[in-house]
């Protein structure tokens, strides 16, 4: 498609007459065509306008009609992506294979909400029948089932253009909900967002539903991400980045004449407890594990594992011994702007000052800004504790080895973690018994707890939880990945002797949608 | 029991040196013995800590031992409702037969989150079993199962005594969920708080549990309270009272460094809509059950209908004839403290002097504080949408009748709403069909849609929600009552590739606990 840097609203485009900003190339730092245009006030005031009169209809729409909306933007996805990919190389350096990956993820995460919908039972269908006869006083019919907040805003990330942007898990968890969807597209790839915001557009309209029900904001700064975020009509806000970026939108989010939940995915460090038995069995395959680990998407995940708690200030030798080499042959990686790669030396730099450099890559030969070098540093337990700048996420291609030579130094060392998304363990079946407080004490921690594998790579599934305690959500009780991440845009609604007639079909005796339904706490008998 | 005034420390009680508070009878205005010591900062810190190390154990305590200390508690409960009831009777001047129900309530609450948490499903295990030929990546075992949060303060209300106090549902929900609780007891009723904390701290006793898994502060101020929400070991609150204390704690709880849940219960109008055909067919009747409804529990309930849509300016009129005299011939009201009372008061004429005051019983003779006239006031809709102090909530027995006019009148009356705790709607078969967009729109602006009756009684059930959109509470996505409420007090863990013996037993393959479980997302079969 012809680019035109416009914003999407409903039926009709954004204005060119905004402050405009280009995507830069990381590669080559070249600006890319087209020019994108800020959206004006008015225009974020119209996008949410849209979006709450699209609620209406859209919240009230049938399970199947929305997954025939999300499958239909996942073929849309599935078709064009090529297109995307190549816009999200050029855009983010990402490499094309990873992208097209990343692009059939972000297909079947539509598609999976699209079966839970049609499905239908995630509402959480309840029934209390009326106890006409109850001493003391008779009850009531009380039927209960969970229904979509309202217009949601969405906020994608970098370092996963099509995943975790416009068309990603906040977008097609929103819509599966029946929450109408306005995304502040992200500044460094806005060409892969007007194509991802092409599709579902596209897909709204040949569903036949209110255009309202997707709409897309080009921002060359932060005013208009804070006008949505203040928006009387938005109901929720889904943010993936920066624990700044993140801390701002929950703090404004919460200061509201009415506040609105605000799930922000920021900030983790992702520890991985390397344990006496597991290092001493095979200390090669494990460096070159936490290595691909580390510098996957140079480093730029999520889940990188950021803090490897090393078991041994001698055993772990072998361990040093494999890795080092890796990092220092490490070629150069390209990171996704300018600005991160700019934070990325400033913060190793900064780390190189106050402990030991373990190993470096060779410095990167080239002009562009965007270029980093991998990097791994050690520190002992003690000195990490009274440091605790140390435990900051660093983004990008790097790791801080944290030697835990006395006994009890795994459990002094977690018992100081902030929160995770992930906490990661290695060790022997022996190991792992011995350190059951350990695991016990990690989950309190982390979102997920992994056991003989790296955190990198998140499945996405009907188990799936990518969320942990602050700083790494705003909101421990949630994920963003997997089917459960649609319960952050629900509420329950609770139905008081209503007539059949009246109810919605999940609430109706009879049933009609098939759904599994709790009867007084009890599993509904199927009446097949 | 022999009151002492002191804290609820684990062990031990509190200091008796704190500044001092009594609580005051509202029928005589006489300062009721013992005094009661404020929590000292150390002290809310002992609480916080104890609190912090009962949640190593209680976290991973089985479901049948956290149920066999919630029914010892209700049993407590049971054993000394009239000691309750006597003591709360002095404390807050409502009726003996009510108290002796609201102590069954409380009782029944426990054992309704028991006998959850006994058979353990609301845990929500689910299982992605691991597809090791998956293309183009194998898929991990992934499991994931709710956990507790960790410690939860909780405030009581001064209106549910025991209910919605030290023992009510907010406590029974977070000890059935794991969590330790720290209660901060409410000034207007410590002698029935400290009962209620004798009993809980007993039932921990002799279940051997962790002394920190229940503590109490009091506090003559606000000193206390505020130190708890701020302590770093909090994970939660819980408060139900006003809208202006429930925001300062949603704020105070947003603002720490490491934010948390805060869920408030705070103020709600509960309109009430009479559609046209119910008005005509029995307005006596109609008037009748409005009447208990708003001055029941002298209309300090938080389902109190405060305010109430009258279809046609004429039609009403013998409504407005049976509702009358009962205003006229009711008995002055004992509110819960003389703060309370002088708030009503100032409110209610306020209110006199910007709208028709439609009846009031006589002016109470006597000289107690506590007095309160009966009131109803009429208004037309557009003064009503002019003048937004109209629907703010007026604690006491009072409520406000609401013209509707015109076609349409509904819809907007409806529109204006901010969010409430219930929403009900009066009206014959053909009222309610003719009004179907209202009652899609007050799906928005409530928690619970009540047919044909008034929202005060609210069943403890499985399917119940006494929760709804702000300022009705901080957080529509959860409900302070029924057996749902046990969500707000936990969050997902998920478990990548654990060996079996270090799963949760909810979560082993063999399903030790038998609870209702979903495998990639569908119902796990019984393998009987």
């Amino acid at each position: 498609m012809e680019l035109t840097g416009q914003s999407f609203l409903g039926d009709r485009r954004g204005a060119m007459h905004g402050a405009s900003f280009h995507a830069i190339n990381p590669q080559t730092s070249e600006a890319l065509s087209p020019a994108y245009f800020s959206a004006s006030p008015s225009e974020v005031d119209a996008a949410c306008q849209l979006a709450s009169q699209a609620f209406a209809s859209f919240s009230q729409s049938a399970g199947k009609a929305r997954a025939a909306f999300l499958r239909r933007a996942a073929d849309g996805i599935t078709a064009r992506q090529q297109e995307l990919a190549e816009r999200a190389h050029l855009e983010t350096a990402l490499p094309m294979p990873r992208l097209l990956g990343e692009a059939a993820r972000t297909a079947n995460q539509l598609r999976l909400f699209a079966s839970l919908v049609e499905e239908g039972s995630w509402v959480q269908a309840r029934i209390d029948p009326a106890l006409p006869n109850r001493q003391p006083i008779p009850r009531p019919d009380i039927r209960s089932m969970l229904r979509p907040l309202g217009p949601v805003a969405v906020f994608g990330a970098s370092n996963f253009p099509l995943a975790f942007s416009v068309a990603g898990g906040d977008t097609a968890s929103a819509l599966a909900a029946g929450c109408p969807v306005v995304v502040k597209a992200h500044s460094a790839h806005p060409g892969t967002s007007e194509i991802a915001a092409d599709i579902l557009t596209q897909a709204a309209a040949a569903e036949g539903l209110h255009p309202g029900v997707f709409t897309m904001l080009f921002d060359a700064g932060i005013d208009a991400g804070t006008a949505l975020v203040r928006h009387p009509l938005i109901r929720a806000v889904a943010f993936t980045g920066s624990l700044r970026g993140g801390r701002a939108l929950m703090d404004m989010a919460a200061a509201r004449p009415d506040p609105i939940p605000c799930f922000a995915e920021m900030s983790s460090g992702n520890p991985v407890f390397i344990l006496p038995g597991a290092l001493k069995s095979n200390p090669a395959e494990l460096a070159q594990v936490l290595f691909n680990s580390f510098t996957l998407g140079a480093g730029q995940q999520c889940t990188k594992p950021g803090i490897v708690l090393v078991a041994g200030a001698t055993g772990d030798q072998a361990f040093l011994d494999a890795l080092r080499p890796m990092v220092q042959a490490a070629a150069p990686s390209t990171l996704l702007t300018a600005d991160i790669a700019r934070a990325y030396t400033r913060a190793t730099d900064a780390r190189a000052r106050e402990i030991p450099l373990a190993a470096s890559a060779p410095a990167p030969q080239g002009a562009s800004p965007c270029l980093a070098q991998t990097k791994i540093f050690t520190v002992c337990l003690d000195e990490f504790l009274a440091k605790p700048e140390l435990a900051h996420e660093v983004f990008g291609p790097n790791t801080l080895l944290v030697h835990c030579d006395e006994p009890g130094d795994f459990l002094r060392a977690a018992h100081s973690l902030e929160g995770h998304l992930t906490a990661s363990v290695f060790g022997t079946d022996q190991d792992l018994v011995a350190h059951r407080e350990l695991i016990q004490l990690l989950e309190q921690k982390a979102g997920r707890l992994i056991f003989n594998g790296v955190p990198t790579g998140v499945d996405v599934g009907h188990a799936m939880i990518h969320g942990g305690p602050y700083p790494s959500t705003s909101d421990s009780r949630f994920t963003s990945v997997g089917s459960l991440a649609i319960y952050r845009f629900a509420r329950p609604v609770c139905f008081q002797n209503c007539p059949q007639a009246l109810l919605p079909p999940e609430l109706q005796d009879a049933n009609p949608l098939g759904i599994a339904r709790l009867i007084d706490g009890k599993p509904e008998r199927p009446t097949t």
